[in-house]
């Protein structure tokens, strides 16, 4: 019997990352490429189709010898595989599953990143037994997703699940989307720029951040953020804990709205930092919430896949499609 | 072949409303009671039962000719029949289902009043093809409810779909939760008393409220709003379009999470107002969507129950959990 092979696809405004995993889900092959987005769609696509391969050329397969393929990009993505937009990429309704199933030579299928990786929780990660799971992932912004008995929830549109951009404070910061006052203006590492900004450059406050970074406060890497929190930086220990104030006040709304058994917690700043900021969104979260409503019964806990959390998830969602259309390999 | 008899019941703090339907649904008679819910449960059950005894009357039914009776209450309903929480009644872990069966001699189910009035317009209102239907009803507070698939959803311990008590400022009001800024301490007639005191009492304003309230600004009636805003009181007005705003801005945050089809609007003040109200909720919530979302994908609409929408909506629930039990009379 031939062996299966598949393939988990993460697209992001800087680099592409791909998994090849084998049938019984086990990682045995990935390569990384710079996106290079900004030489447009169809650039990134073949480099995608490059980055793919290179991972197969390391197990000795082809990439038409790959079962199914998943991908997550920064984007709504419709049902016929069109992502509808991706500010980072300069993607405006492009053929995201047309194109790179033309390239691969293997059925694809597309999902939200954000929407990909709490799906990825959902199957391998700590949501496993969730009727209603939440994934919110801090990183540059702030993505969430919806999964509701096992399948991820969008929206009459396939838009919604966009939990970064509720209102926390009308009439507040301006976010990058254009709104004011997104959870996302001040529950991410661009919110937090705010903050690096107002202290350091108008309050003049010291800061170990203005060696480690530069002087560039905009979008600080979460390796930075915490190596100046474990030397006690006030700047970053004051913005890190009023970033995991501001979610653990979202995470109070979305269980006083949905009241889910379980939100997951992701992305880039909490891989460094969850086991810090983790008790100070529990904390506010609680605070937060319909105080009548039980909030014990929503477990807040870290999410489990670090870097390969939208590849996996998204190859964890292809291969639940692909089953649903046919059977799987 | 006997005719067949529905009971719908709406418990406030107030007062309890009773309609009895025939088989095709039309409402045959209908009666009011004060709840007098200060003397303790058992006498609001006693109140119930004496209510839905003096409509059954009217027609000259008993209250055991009843096929199955639906109540609305204001708290979170278990499973089990058990009424959470409910501070307008002081109520805390009542057997309201379990008291009221024993009473009527008939099966009884019961809802969160705001989840039986989604549902209730999911039924028989504007949202009878919604997928994803939300509901909003601004009166002393501001409930909520979710439709899924034709089924209301509130999380994994019954508590959720408590709309009124997302953040939308945070570190803003005080709710009457405990929590700061809820959306219900700014789109709701409490929200409402906390302006109307600020303008008249402390700024000094003049308004026609002064003498149609008699100075109590707490709760005003939705009629009196009505005549306010109808005489163009320049405080009135402010106030309730701010409400209004704030309404839109939640509706915007619920599209961006949710993407629901139709978000139905009601409750006392939009019954009175809604024509007025209605089109600065919709401004509102189109500039709190997630730009990159599509917010024309979701109707804002108003709810069209009116008065009945509690007690039919809770007897349509009932009738659907009393068909999936067994067979419906």
């Amino acid at each position: 019997m031939a062996r299966s092979y598949y393939a988990g696809i993460d697209i992001g405004g800087t680099k592409i990352y791909v998994v090849i995993t084998d049938s019984k889900g086990a990682i045995i092959a990935s390569a990384r490429k710079k996106s290079k987005a900004e030489r447009g769609f169809a650039t990134v696509m073949e480099r995608v189709h490059s980055c793919v391969s290179e991972a197969c050329d390391m197990i000795g397969i082809a990439t038409a010898d790959i079962t199914v393929a998943g991908v997550g990009a920064p984007s709504p993505i419709l049902p016929n595989g069109v992502a509808v937009s991706a500010a980072n990429m300069g993607w405006r309704k492009v053929p995201l599953v047309g194109k790179l199933s033309s390239l691969l030579g293997c059925p694809v299928y597309a999902e939200n990143d954000c929407n990909a990786g709490t799906y990825g929780e959902y199957c391998l990660g700590p949501g496993k037994d969730a009727k209603l799971l939440v994934g919110l992932f801090m990183g540059t912004g702030l993505g969430g997703g919806i999964v509701v008995d096992g399948k991820l929830t969008s929206g009459v549109n396939f838009m919604g699940a966009e939990l970064g951009h509720m209102t926390i404070s009308r009439g507040g910061r301006i976010c990058g989307c254009g709104k004011k006052g997104c959870l996302e203006a001040y529950a991410s590492k661009t919110g937090m720029g705010y903050k690096f900004k107002e202290e350091i450059l108008c309050n003049k406050r010291e800061s170990i951040l203005v060696e480690l970074t530069g002087g560039v406060y905009d979008n600080v890497k979460s390796s930075i953020l915490k190596k100046a929190w474990l030397a006690k930086d006030e700047v970053t220990v004051e913005t890190l804990t009023e970033a995991a104030e501001y979610l653990g006040d979202g995470v109070g709304s979305i269980i006083t709205m949905l009241a889910p058994d379980m939100v997951v917690i992701g992305g880039g700043v909490f891989e460094a930092l969850g086991r810090q900021l983790l008790p100070i969104v529990r904390r506010t979260a609680k605070e937060a919430t319909y105080p009548v409503a039980s909030f014990r019964d929503t477990k807040i806990c870290l999410a489990s896949l670090g870097d390969n959390a939208v590849a996996l998830g998204a190859l964890e969602y292809a291969k639940s499609r692909f089953a649903a259309n046919g059977a799987v390999g």
